[in-house]
């Protein structure tokens, strides 16, 4: 399994972010093609390290490909592109294979 | 569910990073009271926001009860105390409860 972790920086207005987020960009990377799972989690607790996150987003694909076939589409395009437009502060996007141990 | 994810940054020196990780402190984190899925990934790609990581680790637990006693466990004391051994470059560690959207 493949994931794509974004981590949102902690917004000016938390409650423009919010509204943009669940209206509009939760319904978009719902269409995202093959997309096998969705966690959205807010409240993030800091342990170490000093970075503060407002939103952290896990989404999962079976493998690179069908992950890279998604971001590749009309939809990914669109997901992608939606990202500025309610968080100007940044984000951090990384993917990995997951493996349990 | 409640995820505590580490996110370590690229070391100096990768296969002493590498030795001490599966030798020593994933024996010791799989020892961790109550934890229910322990995921290693490597190869991590970095999609937006520059930042590069070398290794993100994933460790659920039940709750967030269950999560504080572990941590606040003599493994979980072990387990905090070696991260600096082998990640003198640090390391970022967040938590949150996962929620399926």
């Amino acid at each position: 399994m493949v994931r794509l972790l974004v981590l949102y920086n902690t917004p000016e207005n938390p409650e423009a972010f919010d509204r943009h987020y669940n209206e509009i960009h939760i319904p978009l990377a719902k269409r995202l093609p093959g997309l096998l799972r969705y966690t959205v989690s807010r409240n993030i607790s800091v342990a170490r390290g000093g970075k503060e996150f407002y939103l952290v987003a896990e989404l999962d694909w079976e493998n690179p490909e069908a992950m890279r076939a998604a971001m590749a589409s009309e939809i990914g395009k669109e997901t992608t592109a939606d990202v500025p437009k309610f968080a100007p502060n940044g984000v951090t996007t990384v993917s990995y294979e997951v493996a349990e141990v």
